[in-house]
């Protein structure tokens, strides 16, 4: 039986795979007393005089809400809320088998930036983060800058977020072995999409300074004309600074690094030949990548990564998102910064220990259980040191 | 310790009450492609292609919506999303506990009428059903009607529907006592709050034509004028056929049942002293009855209920919800209406063995399981025959 009948069979079997469990006993009336009627009216009377209580005495402040519109689901498309559902719960049990989190899908049905802000905003107060997920680009971005500054507590868009963060990582470690400069690198990204972009701007904050992005127009630069947006232009001020112009060839050609979020089978060897000497390949098309591993190998690509699971270096935001709500949740941070997703990336690079690294390990495994711990401590240390925890106090600036 | 420091303990202990389940394993790679990438994918197309199998692969059909604006929390009033967080997850776990049903807290940071009622909607897709909680009058009733058509899937005001039923069914077992005929008896019920319009709403379709309703303005009649709001013009079609004038005590004059959801020690003995023979009392207000069990006794009451735990005959809506929703989710219903609600009405009542039937057990015990499955099955019995039910056809009509 091939996984995909499987996977059909288990979830017919299961009915799904969320149910809900109660963490106290319900054994007879006194236990009733406590947990419903007369009892609850206490911890209720003493959250209406001061509201921060409810992170003590109810289940918000490990709770996240997993938010989709089902407009880009997997490589799926947009396929509506309710088949979006299946992932959702995935998500669900992967927050709380690597990280202890709890978390419940919310499938909207409504499309509209402003409803889902409205909706999310409604009803936030059940919730201590909201993690963002299969909703389509441009509207995703908006969403989440909407939702970060208007929701009061942490928004994090995994699709976005999630795969730059374990490409950031990989990169790091790639690096410890082909030993550039990081400033000096040609980076092309290839797929102008939530993660595209996503990683564009978490390596432009690691310092890369020549990162050239592409997408089916070939190479974004500032004055483009064909195919742009306002994403795309915001696109083309943070990157290519030398206005490099052309096809994703021209991109390629003596590059240091490709990362594609993009589409299978798409790297020639005329491509890698192309590169400079030790290319970095982050080839992340689901499920075939730009090129596959053996292609890669046999081409001279020094360092492959793709999103499969049976080859080295999974690139699987499975490393990022389960650590980073249990790190926000932990210090009750406000927000999911800038500084907590480069303390993920420094915590997962930093997994793969020194003696082990190679060109087939320079990312964790996706089982590796120490991740999730390690990146939590990691983002809520980065959270009290930028002030957004609401549990710890920031530290005194000097 | 008292109850309310216990229960405040208890639920900083735990950090609340409700968390989230994996029913799937999570062991390896293998178990994740299935529950998630890439094996999801194939539940996710075959739910695009037919929506309805998301109650096949999901946790939808099993997943109760336990939607609140924080209006009318216990007897707290209008506390907040946020205070009422605890009472919400009483009552999931409470669902879990006697019906196997998954429940999950909706508590929402709006009090609008409309956006109540399009968050709900548009969040619908995760639920196969929603209980509306705590929500104040007379909003409660416009958006349990709206929600009842637009939604698609069962919603139930567990305050209105859920004491109702209870009380039809201790009512029909003191009947049986008391022996006396249904058509003929005066019944008094004290509250025009959203329990005492359900209560009036099930007795007259249970056969009672002589029921007088009073709220704090005394007897509510057709033509009066002071107090009145449409909610009360239709109490005034639908009850009172004499058109009785008064307060209180002119309605209690010569009643068989006197019906409170209002406030404690109202009821005095003279009261009790002008209603007929072998009266009855059902006194819910809450934590303290209309009248207490001892005075009841002690005047002359037959049969007193009230809400309390610690004496005979509990009017507790557990008896009434986790059983009404295990049936609705079982067939599939797209509604709760007043046929399955009369059938819970009746299934409750029959839990009470007829040899064990006296004035102190009119009523089953919270704790008694049998109760959920009993009312389960009648009420999914008679969505089926009202062809509410889309997993079961609908006979034929003859």
């Amino acid at each position: 039986m091939s996984v995909m009948e499987k996977a059909v069979q288990m979830h017919k079997e299961y009915q799904g795979k969320v149910a809900i469990h109660s963490k106290v006993p319900m054994r007879d009336a006194y236990d009733l007393s406590l947990a419903y009627s007369p009892g609850v009216a206490q911890p209720c009377i003493e959250i209406e005089q001061n509201r921060s209580k409810v992170y003590d005495y109810t289940m918000k402040g490990n709770m996240v809400g997993i938010v989709t519109d089902g407009t880009a689901v997997l490589g799926l498309g947009d396929i509506g809320p309710e088949a979006a559902l299946p992932v959702m719960e995935g998500k669900a049990i992967l927050l709380k088998h690597f990280a202890d989190v709890d978390a419940f899908p919310i499938c909207l049905d409504t499309k509209d930036v402003d409803e889902i802000v409205e909706t999310v905003k409604r009803i936030a107060p059940t919730f201590g983060g909201i993690n963002l997920e299969d909703i389509s680009a441009p509207r995703c971005f908006e969403i989440e800058d909407r939702l970060r500054q208007e929701c009061g507590i942490p928004v994090f868009h995994d699709d976005q977020h999630g795969t730059a963060i374990v490409v950031g990582a990989g990169l790091i470690n790639a690096n410890k072995i082909v030993k550039k400069d990081v400033a000096s690198m040609k980076v092309v990204i290839n797929g102008a999409g939530a993660a595209g972009i996503a990683i564009l701007r978490i390596l432009v904050q690691m310092g890369y300074e020549n990162i050239i992005m592409c997408d089916t127009k070939g190479i974004i630069y500032e004055g483009r004309v064909e195919g742009m947006n306002p994403i795309k232009e915001t696109i083309a001020k943070i990157s290519n600074p030398k206005r490099l112009v052309g096809d994703l060839s021209d991109a390629i050609r003596d590059s240091d690094v490709f990362i594609g979020v993009s589409v299978a089978n798409l790297l020639t060897k005329e491509h890698i030949a192309s590169m400079k000497e030790n290319p970095i390949v982050f080839a992340m098309a689901n499920p075939n990548p730009e090129i596959t591993y053996e292609n890669a190998k046999e081409w001279g690509v020094r360092i492959i990564g793709t999103g499969r699971s049976d080859y080295p270096n999974q690139v699987n935001n499975m490393l990022a998102f389960p650590g980073i709500f249990r790190g926000a949740l932990d210090v009750r941070a406000t927000d999911i910064n800038e500084a907590m997703k480069l303390a993920a990336v420094e915590a997962i690079a930093s997994l793969v220990p020194e003696d082990e690294l190679c060109e087939e390990y320079v990312i964790p495994k996706s089982f590796d259980m120490r991740v999730a711990e390690e990146v939590a401590k990691a983002v809520g240390s980065a959270a009290i040191e930028t002030g957004v925890s609401k549990l710890f106090a920031q530290p005194i600036s000097l």
